[in-house]
């Protein structure tokens, strides 16, 4: 691990792959802004007054091309950041480069392994002596995590010396955390402490690092007030679902070139992203088979002409695996050693606990050729047969496409500057305490307004007799917040 | 009026179109059973121990065969039902005259008159000096209303002897209540109040009754706990949109046989009804063009493809227009003069004021043809040209073909039968007040899985370790109440 | 068999069921009108000039609303006509009653028994002494099936006095057709001498009257030219795939209100037919298996996500049956008894046998239940588990709805149309023999044409230029003759 | 022009791009495999008897991971192989080394010059001193074109020393063409004689050689019998619609990441291609908008609900822009300037004359800035608004993504096996003349036959009696010749 920050001739920190990849990220960021109205929107709108002046935002997020549009709508606000990608894969190398020429201190590449991925967390959260971020852009709630198991090892050594014990898990990746922590007391035993002081708080994009604020919430362990933006129904209901079923498609014709006509798709999960996923594969002329726990979801495949089923009652008939659940554990590798020779087999969840790769890989005699990176198939000595398992196990659309297209990741990273804002101006009033919360229906509603135009969507007024009758503002917001969509 | 109440030979009331269709009723009903496993289910589960043993339930809603099934299943478990139709055009007369010579007190037929409609709800109320129902299963609200606007009348009455007074209104629906109410109160002047102490609980079936519930929630008015059962996600997310995406092309091939692939066809709110509404009629070969007020739902319109536009912007290109907002003055009658010929007018939410049909009926010169019941073209003086306006402008798929089949409806009426024990069960707990309440998810969940079986679907099962690592009980319920599926 | 010729005011014979029907038929015909341009265009192009002036036309067609239109088209050129239904369930009686009263002789009524059905068509073709039709319009062949079995009947009987023996076969309606043609010799032993002599030819609508066309052409006994209109493109690939794409939901819905969504239904053939039916199944929301012997066909279907089995592997988990071979033994007794309790078993194929109903009616201790005309629930003893049987087996969407839609059957009939004109035409040219002829393909271009306007679609045109590059006229046709569209 | 044939240590020529690529193409060529039954089921069925035994077979079809396993097959049946692409993009250089390392003579690489893609056309073809190739594979015709052209200029040659005159024509590829063979004549005035002697025939892939095929035998200049594969079902209804409605998305997704959903997409041509193209955009959520020249496609796309209007009408509205007529000037310049800013312009048919490549890159002052291989934005000086073209005008899915998936192509190229394995079978016996012909259906069934059991699809046998019925062999074929499918 001789990782070392490098800085450009202004001074900037970062650590990307090629820097001589900045041109072309720059061409495609202009691409992206043109489909990207609600980011655009909001330079115009908020751009002349600098609401962020002064503010300092850590991103913990897919350092992707949609990314950088985000991060330089960030910094047209008058913030400054700095930046890491959430996942090992995620990280397009040209937009990495774009930015840490351009604007922002970025440390991020595809193919990190776990200690560079979590070096460069770090290094995203280092603002130097004066503490860390004011602000912080989550996604699957690392950045959010390293915080607050920080100030937990600070407490912990401040009260008896305790050190961070790795062997303490078995969970490869806590170990490396836990380890970093260690390592890190020994130079500065206050950074967290002085990290938390400064906190105003952080915005979260994904169902995984919701989950986790909500736990922390409950058990009273949340150290500043976080918006929820994956809960912004312009976010799950259009990034999770229309996203995924454009970019589950993608990745897994980049990765295969498989035909997806005539294959049987399994979908485990039919949430939001489980509903795009299944309605891609189903329009591309797929059969598929849903799995559920969730007896709503499970009726909502049927109505839709799906069949539900257990894996073990399909495992050795379909063609492509998709996991999409959330949770861990759903296809083990007694299970892939029943599939159909190069069955394809990948994860589209925020975690790459889904597929049992751990099991795969320690499977005695089992044998990987990797046909091309992210993409590899895994023989089985018994039969000699072999699955084809996408992105180790990791998000298959990051990893081996592009992720989601702009248009929709415009929707949601407007929430996430609204967030952003919102946070740091009511730093001072006391409105968000050390809790989950989520952004108002008018807010919503204004996002996806900011969307419409691009699309030659024209909207009905309401008259004020009208209004009134259905008792709303002619303005909106138009719904009852417990309105499903 | 000279309508006057019947009785069987048992010595029931009611008052039905032809009670010689009783024993086709009965043939419809024994079908409906199978395709109904939620009722049934509830007929298994409840039935033994009698629950409603002694509670009287009125119902205001329509009295199709589905509702023969919810009826029976109430009675199956100990109640005596009163009943009427919540729409004019709903009543399946051979569904009225075997619950009506089996079952229950019936009061409706197809093709009521406002006067008759109206003669109905209080038949359906009038339990005789006891006082009225102890639970009311509402569908729009009538009944509520009715009892709402009698007990403020009795009040006026009862203070300074003022009577209703139907000359205070314009609206000729509502004069109609007025004058039934004043007539009532010289007869009895105590006979809502009597209602009002007796009652325990309404169940509301659908958006619009709801939404009229909130409001007198809001503003304090409402006079018993009401439970939202159109917000059950069994209820609002099938019903509401799988429902209507079956009965909508029902009701337009029943009335007017007419070709929809090809055809233009404009939906009027992109709601779950629309959602509903908009994938039938893609489905069907049509190009679907959405109006919507919300740019939420307008941005969704968009993510499937279909356009979204003004009204005046297609008014004269479109073939079929199709109202679901819940909102009035929705197409008027300068509207309809500009539509090409013979283009479909009909509405699908649950009132008749969605389309101006007043306009039209007074419109200078206007001739209407009525092709058969419930299907009419209007002609225009100055053109020669004419709309076809279905069910007279009322919830055509009731109107014109069945309503929504039974599988979807034995989702929305377990949960019907679920509210009302709930209510019942809890009449003298205090569990509820006077406001309105939805169902808890693990009901709403078990609605679900009493209807995957008749669908061959297999849930999953999370193992206790998956349950602990996404926070639920391994039996659910599975996700937070915000979650929107 | 008391069947009684009836006659107008005018003197015009005619056997419907209710004549009080026709003013609702004529406001049917009317909507029809402005759905079926092709049709209206004809009349305005050849009305003027009377071509059909003298000639007799004979149609065995299903007697409904487009058929009407049909009819008046025909009239409106100037021809005679005489019509019967070519199937006993299919006909619209107010349709009848309208043609019978304003345009030409109708014999034909809503549930012939198959006597009545043979002696409609007897008098279809019963133009009086000076023998028969000068055209037949024909669906299914009956009408030419009929002459060509009376010409072999009476040479028989010319050459030794044989008359026609109902013995010699096991096949109910078969046997019908000897006895009426053996009734008939003894009257007139010329009849159907004279009527092939002065028959010009007969145009055919649909897939199995044309294969019986091309058999008899095969084997040298086709005694008159024949137009194959089911093989034109706007025919076969239209009112085939999209007419019943329409129609199967309509009839399912209107004889069983069932809920097709969640349902597993089973389409057997994957023909133009089949495609249409499962397309629909497919948009509705049922999961749809494919069962087929044609490998191509077969592939089609898992090119569009469909499962291909034989009815063996799935026939006791499947909702919903629909034949649409043109073969026969499909859906044999001992399947049905192997079905879910009301599984729906229906035909939408031409004819009756693709359904073993025989099997069915006979099955010991077997009972039937009807619950409204053409809809059956037989309940088999052993199980007391019942099936639904649709329109005894016959053409379900005739049946139980009202057929295809007027728009697509203007396209079909356009074709009828200008066959007929063709035929006429040519009657001295030589240029039909005794063979079975395709339309070309610029009356197919043309018809397909004749209904874009309808639907606000625009053509592009081609340049000189364009048109020389792909070496076809700038009007076209555009296309080789062996292109599939 | 300093092209070098390079050899193998085996002595075998090649010209690719990169042959340490081949172990990369060798997996992918392996996964490959999997998914094309019919062509492994070939080498099973044919691989021992060695039918090509002593022929020299060339191919120009486009040299990707399918072709790969296309020449194999040939070689596992004994043939010696040379080969080039018939597209300057359509090379996947892995699948060419791998080829080239181990199989066969391969000359083809991505991003040629036209001047590079005929030395490659001419080195296919070019077997040595003793004359040419005994079979051609051809897509699109330019091998036969090649030789016809050779053939043709030789014979002027020799009657009168004329030279061919690359001035003669203003079309630049074909200048190329005709200064290729003015050099060749040079050095050998008699090639293409002994070539057109040797040939035994030709079997064309796409419909565009095919056109080209037919004008040659209707003017009388085919120089020898040339099996027609494209209208083989298996070919142009499975990987002309099937194959674009997956390669089209891919090819838009990896050159641009644009999001689809919402967008407004134009299909120009709605035959095959273009049917799989607008499936694919409408399945993806676009709003799909056909232009179409044939009134009975166009008829086609309004019945799936697709709006036909010809490109002016909206050109300034629309998002995508997708090609497929197989005709010339379809998107002029003039067109292109009327476009939204970052419109997207690509083409699908096989040749690259219908967008308007030469009058965009002479347009006065255009830029064009090259956001990566294959995606070039244009910006015009008047607006500053620019269009993305993808893969320069050529086939988009071949220049941007990887063509075709295997399963399909496995379709296709199992019809090129069998029209090789038939001319060369019956190369003395007469049986095909100088004229164009499709493979009999017996075998188009069988293809379709061998890819059935990779999906899992059973078919349902007919017995004898359902056989005699419909009069078809219980074997098959099932359908008459001219059945559309």
């Amino acid at each position: 691990m001789a990782l070392a920050v490098e800085k450009t001739a202004g001074g900037r920190e970062y650590k990307v792959k090629d820097m001589s990849q900045a041109d072309f990220g720059r061409l495609e960021i202009d691409l992206a802004e043109v489909e990207m109205p609600g980011l655009m929107a909001s330079r115009v709108e908020f751009g002349p007054s600098q609401p962020f002046k002064g503010a300092r935002i850590t991103g913990s997020l897919h350092m992707t091309i949609q990314t950088a549009v985000l991060i330089e709508t960030l910094t047209a606000l008058g913030a400054e950041v700095r930046w890491c990608s959430c996942n090992i894969f995620s990280t397009q190398d040209h937009a990495a480069a774009a930015i840490a020429r351009d604007t922002a201190a970025v440390f991020a590449w595809k193919g990190e392994n776990l200690w560079e991925y979590w070096w460069c967390t770090e290094r995203a959260l280092d603002w130097g002596p004066g503490g860390g971020p004011d602000l912080i852009v989550d996604d699957g709630g690392d950045a959010t995590l390293l915080i607050h198991e920080g100030l937990k090892a600070e407490k912990a050594y401040e009260k008896d010396g305790t050190l961070p014990d790795p062997s303490s898990t078995t969970n490869q990746e806590f170990q490396i955390v836990l380890t970093i922590l260690k390592d890190g007391m020994k130079e500065d035993p206050k950074k967290y402490h002085r990290m938390v002081e400064r906190l105003v708080g952080v915005s979260e994009e994904t169902t995984t690092g919701v989950k986790r604020l909500y736990q922390m919430q409950a058990n009273g362990s949340l150290l500043f007030p976080a918006i929820n933006v994956n809960d912004s129904v312009t976010k799950s209901k259009f990034d999770n679902l229309y996203g995924c079923r454009h970019s589950l498609p993608d990745g897994l014709m980049r990765a295969t070139d498989v035909m997806i006509a005539g294959k049987v798709a399994v979908i485990f999960g039919y949430g939001d992203v489980g509903k795009g996923c299944a309605a891609a594969m189903k329009a591309a002329g797929a059969r598929v088979i849903v799995t559920e726990i969730d007896p709503i979801c499970a009726l909502q495949a049927c109505m839709e002409g799906l069949q539900v089923l257990p894996l073990e009652d399909i495992v050795s008939q379909a063609d492509i695996f998709v996991t999409t659940t959330g949770n861990k554990d759903i296809i083990m590798v007694k299970d892939m050693k029943k599939m159909k020779n190069n069955a394809i087999v990948c994860n589209i969840g925020h975690f790459d606990n889904e597929i049992d790769m751990q099991g795969l890989e320690t499977y005695p005699g089992v044998k990987r050729i990797t046909i091309k990176p992210q993409t590899d198939r895994w023989v089985f000595p018994e039969t000699g047969s072999g699955i084809i398992v996408l992105a180790e196990g990791r998000l298959m659309n990051l990893g081996c496409a592009t992720g989601h297209p702009s248009f929709v990741m415009s929707c949601s990273f407007t929430n996430q500057v609204i967030a952003q804002l919102e946070l740091w101006n009511e730093r001072h009033s006391g409105k968000y305490k050390k809790e989950v919360y989520v952004l108002p229906k008018h807010l919503d509603e204004k996002v996806a307004a900011l969307h419409l135009d691009k699309l030659g969507a024209k909207l009905t007024k309401l008259t004020a007799d009208q209004a009134a009758y259905i008792n709303v503002p002619v303005e909106g917001p138009y719904k009852p917040p417990h309105y499903r969509y």
